[in-house]
């Protein structure tokens, strides 16, 4: 990422037995003497009748919550929600929303319910869409964005104010919000997002601006440390099972029938493990945090052969980043004088795997077998958000929109153990989640699905190890 | 619930800096010399992977965890999980599954885990089905379950084993768990039927049989205190959400178009609270937790000639024991000299309330509307388990089992801040989780539907000392 | 329908071997002298590869096609589609949409495509909707449609123009046709409706307007005669099916379950059949065209007895139109000194007869059934058309425009034997369309529930007798 | 097929006014002096009330029905229905059915239907299914059918019976039949099996078995001639229409988006056709009919160009078998040393044409397009079917029952223009359906899509002689 020197440095409050907050940035840390004023919402009927409204200012959420009797209490987030004081007049605050990356369901009632917030609780009425990702602060027109306009986008799947990836130019877009004079800048998107956020941030705070800089996690692979899980994950789970149970059928219908379904994940195998689990038809799971081998005894070939002879079919579930080593090494292999674009297919693991099986068992064991491959990934990322995830996306919402009002910045808005929190950037960044396959979530699947662990006694050992690792870090 | 003098005493231990855990009865603990046995997972290759598979015997679960740097550390729960030594030989366990109560989403799965979790985990091959609720277990043949049997019914709503309301006689039942020899009875069911578990607990306990006695809470009302959502309450919002959008298609459609969807939820208002979130079409959700008015300045009737004039249309959902109070008194009224069966039917409070808003604008406003009432009570009831249920009715039928094999009795198994915990009876039946009205979430859907809050200030007066009272109890 | 001595005449053409032409109106009949101007699609690149594109003047479609060697060749319709010639120049159109009565899946996308085939097949751009039925043209300002605003309306269900029923005045209507200058007006409703459109077309035939009055009929019932099957009716039928389902779920999960789904249906079972026979899992489907009775030997108790003593759960489907004799006796009976607004609740016959199955169970039998009663009716109205529906509203939107720019009018536009017909409005109006209960559908019906045919011998043979009758019509 | 000389010859009546019937074969026709017997279903009680509920032995279906009022009367089928009298006594009959090639929504219900309607109808008890397509016939052991084990399989995708594709021998199928003593032999399957059951019905035929081989045509390409349409079409086409929508939101959410679909359809563009129609979001459709390039003025890309432009955004759908030419060609053209199983991939016209679409816009074009593909086909063909296609299935399983019991044999059982018809193994063989494109059907959707002809005047004259002559042998 690059931050300089004088970046901003984590704020750490601590507590008696263990306690420790690990605090937001706020607009008053380098803007000196803000005016604050009393919240508007004091005067909204509908939150009139609510006792003690407003978070108390020393209200944390605790990360840690199995415990001992005599555990120390640990890292502590700030907790999210409305404040007494606001540091924006309605009148004055100018914001923006950009979503960045792949689709995910409940982007738009995210963007629904942020337009909403910031008018219905607090009366702001300029906020503007920022079309086609990070690149278009200065490339493109914003789209207005009211109440009215964003009324039943959350019927809809996708982003009604389009997306990009890749390339952008951070001081071009910081030169942009301060051209426009956005003070509020909401930023939806993944972890390369976020980390763009933070660069964001930093240039802000460089700048000595009045601007809050706030993220909204999102991704549709759940691969996002502290946070509960991220929206959409629970839609994207119920789209895959239905590829999933596609595959059982086509499996079941044929001799020697092998049902193939990859699913999203790239570094992590969250809605594989979860789509495998609630669908209760899968085989075998591979997923990135797992290594696995072809052939051999205790190998993929060894497996899939023995559940043929067993029941006549199989369902395999697959993550995209499943099996990268093989696979490039496979590629490596082939990679002589040939046409790129075919190589360029089997980049594809679904598609290399589907491949893989398909010559072992028609060269090597001369045994018929009857694969069918799908690849459900856009029909997934495309659908409208399930309920679950609408009444999620309108916390995550609303919570952003309290803190952005309360002049916190440099944060992202995300469930902690079901409660809605302030998480500073860096600890959202610094990396991803994984399936961790030396904890029981793992050992349900394996349990589930009966396949093989692919795993000597050095996996093992090296596994334990890296999680001891991560959990002195935590 | 009339237990008796010398009945099972709250198993409470404390630590440093307010640290209380309310643990759950054990098997030990009026049975002496139990032997034990080293818990048959650690020789299953799927587990054999994970790290520290068994739960540390001291692992708690935090309860309370908004707190601030100075909070005591409040009430905890015992970590649900696997243990290092179990009670039961596999040989000798024979365990039965009983399904009390209406139908919600997700019976069928946590059954189908029940079995397939004893069988695979734990190598218990004898469990049986009490076919039809309570009465069952002496007046039903039993219905053997395996993991074959199970194999696909959690793509089916309903329970595959009956189910049934009221009557029954605890003191036959427990002759029929002594007599057939029963070891472990989990018992899946409501409130009423988590009474009844504690019941034949505390009669087991008395006859000092070596027999878990487990409860599953179900409700699809979400009532039950402690445990942060019971299972298929997300696959019943999602389903609501249908009938409401429908609503709002007819609603739309005519002039002065009103739909009205009614909702489960006899004494809490969760669905209906949640599905108007999901949804964002409703203008007015009523609940048993709210109290409202028809009549005069304030009352539903002059909002929704309000919404009228200015929408030309509206969606109100109403929870099935919402304005009981209203209903009771209007029934009364009229009961002189008529036909019962009518009478009967205004007993639901949507053909009611339908009633009289037709009433009200014909009679009284001479103003034509168009008012179309739909009740999917049914229609959600039955529908399978979403995949997110289906992930949690696996996780919580695997703890269940988990405890019962470690000799935990009197317990239920529940999901806590997101952990599954062992929590005693009495902390899930002394109460039923209510909406509080005085909290954001209601906050937040006032502030969604713009609807009126029907409370004067003696009512948020009186509402907030009855959750401050709720609160010292916590 | 009392039209006036001098009103129009049914045009019939006869040829060789019993061929008779039932033809429709056109606007010659009475003005004369019309200009024509060839028709646009000819220079439209879409067509201009279709082989003989435009419909041959004397193309017919036949009705009767289960024929003898020697059977006469029976009565016929205009074939609809495209004419060399057309009556308006696309500039001098005016176009008008009107959608009346109930909802029915499909109406958005009829409008859609009337739309958008007077915009792209014949560049005609000034269509106005008609705001909230009949009424509308006289009462509401008109709604401007174009390719664009009406571009996504089918992926929602309901009427984007809104839609009431009942009374209206004719003169008014056509006077507003005349006053607005609109010269083709397309009607979308049901048989009360299209009658209202028959006297439209008369009142306009006598003013000598050069004004084209096209229905096309709307009714999720499929009670309309001539046309194979009305729009949305597939949709209806996919949408009860879930219903029934969730009442199987129901039924099967409790002793003695009764699942009762009402269905569409005044004054035919079409719907009640056709997801009768879709689902199989009902035991017993209720339509107005069979009566039945209650009581006594081959009675509805009866039968319900049986099943449930060798099933343990039914489920009854029944037609809302359906046991209207039984009710009304019924209704009778109670009448006196009672509750009015408790009584309008019973003429819902779904109501009435689950209150009648309780009663008879509890008081007479003295056994305990647990009825759960479903009334999909909203749902199913509301939702938007499946695929199928989508295809059919398109091609019967299209007839129904090539029709009106031919300048034929007085007709609607049906599917025939699987062609699109004009067919005159008195041939859709003189009777309405039912379920032939001594013809082979019910029968199949009857032998896939099982349930007795509730009829005597003299029903029979007055069967028999009427059916003949109405054939001898045809 | 490689008939033998004295193989089954056309029955072709005729009539007056150029009625034509042509006939199907029956066992009489080989086997003198076949006893017969009444038709048990007139005892059946569902039927008994049904009025001349046996087909009239004249009765025929009118296969051309937009006639002309002096048009000839042309080709005729017998209709389908239960005869007076037929030739197998319940207790001899031997049923089996067997499905082959690809699944379709809809195999389950046909397969329930048979055996229920063999059932319920006959009383026909035993009836076998033969697992795994063809083969099975000798080397797989057969599955009982029962109305009990068939109950609940029409809401399961795929064939409980399995199915295989390819080699298979004819001599050793029927010396199957024969040892086992089959005498109704039901082929449900594609137009390759329709040809082998045309064989095996030849050799029975030879060999003088009272055996009746009666073929269920199925094809979820739709592209089976005579019949109005296949099952499970319809079920298909809606769930296509869930993959364009999908493909919809993916291209409008990024700049430049495109979103391509393949759909099902080797030789015929049905699905992709009336996906595309019912959408109406698809900006391109391609199928096998409509040859088309992709460089140079007029082409695929230029197209894709100015709707980018123009839009921003644009869906293709393109059927499975749409530029073969061109894809054969290309891949000729490539095939000097290289990998294999890259190239395998890429007879994938989805995925050949989405890498030619991205390497033009990138190479020569320097536009960045950001293409999405998606391959529904698995998720299509394995879902149950809808209730329409239950409905139809139905239908035509008892139809094809009531044949056979009727002593037909070499028959299919179809649709005429709304009626069950039977139709002789050589209507149905003799050529494939498909989409017209110089029909009107055709031309609706370019209207639609505004997509170009991709027709040279010289393809125009050609296509229409093409269709010109196909018209004259019908």
């Amino acid at each position: 990422m690059g931050l300089e020197i004088n970046s901003w440095k984590p704020k750490i409050v601590t507590g008696e037995f263990g306690y420790t907050l690990e605090d937001v940035p706020h607009l008053s840390d380098y803007i000196p003497n803000l005016p604050t004023y009393p919240n508007p919402l004091q005067d909204n009927p509908a939150y009139s009748v609510v006792r003690q409204y407003f978070v108390d200012f020393d209200d944390t959420v605790t990360q840690k919550i199995v415990v001992h009797k005599d555990t120390p209490r640990g890292t502590h987030f700030r907790r999210a929600g409305p404040r007494q004081k606001v540091y924006f007049e309605p009148d004055d605050v100018h914001a923006c929303i950009v979503t960045c990356g792949g689709l995910c369901p409940g982007l738009n009632t995210v963007i629904r319910e942020i337009v909403c917030g910031l008018h219905h609780m607090y009366g702001v009425s300029r906020v503007e869409g920022i079309n086609g990702g990070y690149r278009g602060f200065y490339s493109r027109n914003t789209i207005s964005l009211t109440p009215k306009s964003v009324n039943d986008i959350h019927k809809r799947g996708g982003t009604v104010l389009g997306t990009s990836r890749g390339g952008y130019d951070t001081k071009k877009i910081v030169d942009c919000i301060q051209d426009r004079g956005f003070n509020q800048v909401y930023i939806i998107g993944g972890d390369g997002t976020q980390k763009g956020a933070a660069v964001i941030f930093e240039e802000i705070r460089k700048r000595g601006l009045k601007v809050v800089v706030a993220g909204i996690p999102k991704t549709i692979d759940n691969d996002i440390p502290v946070i509960d899980k991220s929206f959409g994950f629970d839609s994207a789970v119920e789209e895959a099972e239905r590829a999933i149970t596609a595959a059982h059928v086509e499996a079941t219908s044929t001799e020697n029938g092998i049902g193939l379904v990859k699913l999203m994940g790239r570094y992590s195998g969250f809605i594989a493990m979860h789509a495998t689990l609630a669908s209760r038809d899968v085989d075998c799971c591979l997923i990135p945090e797992s290594p696995f081998y072809l052939e051999g005894p205790g190998g993929l070939f060894e497996y899939i052969e023995k559940r043929l002879k067993e029941n006549g079919h199989m369902v395999i579930v697959i993550a995209e980043g499943a099996g990268q080593d093989l696979l490039s090494k496979s590629l490596l292999q082939s990679a002589n004088g040939q046409d790129a674009s075919g190589n360029k297919l089997l980049q594809d693991v679904g598609l290399w795997i589907s491949q893989r099986i398909k010559d072992h068992f028609s060269k090597k064991r001369k045994m018929e077998i009857c694969l069918k491959y799908i690849d459900p990934t856009y029909m997934i990322r495309a659908i409208p958000s399930n309920a679950s995830d609408n009444v999620y996306c309108t916390l995550l919402a609303q919570s952003v929109v309290h803190g952005a009002m309360a002049g916190y910045t440099g944060y992202t808005s995300g469930l902690v153990n079901g409660r809605q929190a302030y998480i500073p950037f860096h600890r959202i960044n610094e990396r991803q989640n994984k399936v961790v396959i030396t904890d029981r979530m793992w050992a349900r699947l394996l349990s589930s699905t009966n396949q093989p662990s692919f795993l000597t006694t050095k996996d093992v050992i090296q596994a334990n190890e890296k999680t001891k690792a991560l959990q002195m870090v935590k």
